[in-house]
């Protein structure tokens, strides 16, 4: 199954919520600190517990790069735990000159063989074309972030009449010849994200910012539904995984994915 | 030492070209294809024969993570090549939400004991700060790149009457409360160069781009020496590390350095 096909039996199954798979070593349940491999046990069960509700899996690559090797190691074991059907997306937010950028899309398509990864358009075209000739993965990249950072640049106002991210967001479009572009766009912009509807169009969107970060799940939701938008993961690390910091941690992961999945199904069918 | 002591002990002894490793496994001298570690023992090679002669040692971490968990053995053993008073910098052009940024600093300031890093600012102030914590390291931030890309974005106007490049070499200054940041500047701009130079003012420089991207060595060294300029690095990757591809090639890339340093030096004196 290609990337984009694993997006969309999830979300015409009605999945949306991805799994975030922050996993901090420093903030693990008292009763696994003292094992070998706490992180991987983590996963382990919080994957075991919710791969039959969650539309995906994203891997934030920072988290298991802080521990160098030992914590690629935790990555390639966390990986073979996720069946295959399931989307897996490595959140790098990768970017480089083209010779560059070819290795990073090596490294993540390849070697761990993730189906899809998120990019930093800031380098610009040459910078993304190595991870978009892979014509089965898909390529989330960044246009309107979660964080108050957002406003430095990306909401810059250009002289041609628009923002820079709706700038980023259309050069996207004329990208997007494989058909294997989709974009990020932080739950914490709902206005913006109101007005640019039909800037995104058919785009596969991933959102990160709601829970933590203070987007509203409901509002999301209730904006892409009522515009007939269906392609799309919201993410939810935290609030899920750390959920519970008791020996019930992948229970209370699991219940408050139904939760969420819950609350997404009744706005989808208002 | 601190990152910004190592730099401008190299750059006041004459010292202004950083070899990048951009050590790519598939691009070794053919002697060394069949033995055991073969990337190690070529950057070992290399350090041993341009540790007296290079500014600075640019690491760029795609080509390591490319190879996975053996990508970042070869990394380690590499760093503990080079003398402690070299400066080190890690080529990750990281950028994410603060609290992921934290771990993107802690692996590149701690885990692997780097000097310094590169920075892609599409996601503004708070995705930095992790980094801009840590005082004695040093940040060189992408402000204007060397690839065709550059023109997608950084080179975009600004109804505020600049372009996007010089909107973030303006919060660079802001954000500079360490004294600990840099900037990443193409040598392929020379005309950006030359109008920015007040602009960039005593920021150090990462400057990529002479070699195989057709940025111009003297045309550059020219424009900064004659500002007064005198903290500043020139990426060559490729053109040293490549330069032959035979059993001298630790030979050569140490021929190769000499002949620009000499270049550069003689461009300082006149």
């Amino acid at each position: 199954m290609t990337a984009f096909e694993k997006l969309s039996k999830a979300n015409s199954s009605g999945k949306f919520i991805c799994v975030g798979l922050d996993t901090d070593q420093k903030k693990l349940p008292s009763h696994l600190q003292s094992i070998n491999r706490p992180v991987v046990e983590f996963n382990k069960e919080i994957i075991a517990s919710t791969k039959d509700l969650t539309a995906a899996y994203k891997i934030n690559l920072a988290f298991y790069e802080s521990e160098g090797i030992k914590g690629l190691e935790s990555l390639e074991e966390t990986l073979a735990f996720i069946p295959d059907n399931i989307l897996t997306i490595a959140d790098g937010k990768r970017g480089d000159i083209g010779n560059t950028s070819s290795f990073y899309a090596r490294s993540i398509f390849e070697h761990f063989n993730f189906d899809s990864a998120t990019l930093n358009p800031y380098m610009g075209k040459d910078s993304l074309e190595p991870f978009l000739n892979y014509n089965e993965k898909l390529n989330f990249i960044l246009v309107l972030t979660s964080n108050p950072g957002a406003n430095d640049f990306q909401k810059e106002f250009l002289q041609s009449g628009e923002f820079l991210y709706q700038s980023v967001l259309k050069k996207i479009h004329k990208w997007n010849l494989n058909s294997n572009c989709g974009i990020v766009f932080g739950a914490t912009n709902l206005n913006e994200l109101k007005e640019n509807l039909s800037n995104i169009g058919k785009l596969p969107m991933l959102i990160p910012g709601v829970g933590a970060q203070g987007g509203s799940l409901q509002e999301v939701c209730k904006t892409l539904f009522s515009s007939g938008k269906n392609s799309f993961l919201i993410n939810v690390s935290r609030g899920i995984i750390q959920k519970s910091l008791g020996k019930d941690f992948a229970e209370a992961a699991k219940n408050e994915l139904i939760k969420l999945n819950n609350s997404v199904a009744e706005i989808q069918r208002n």
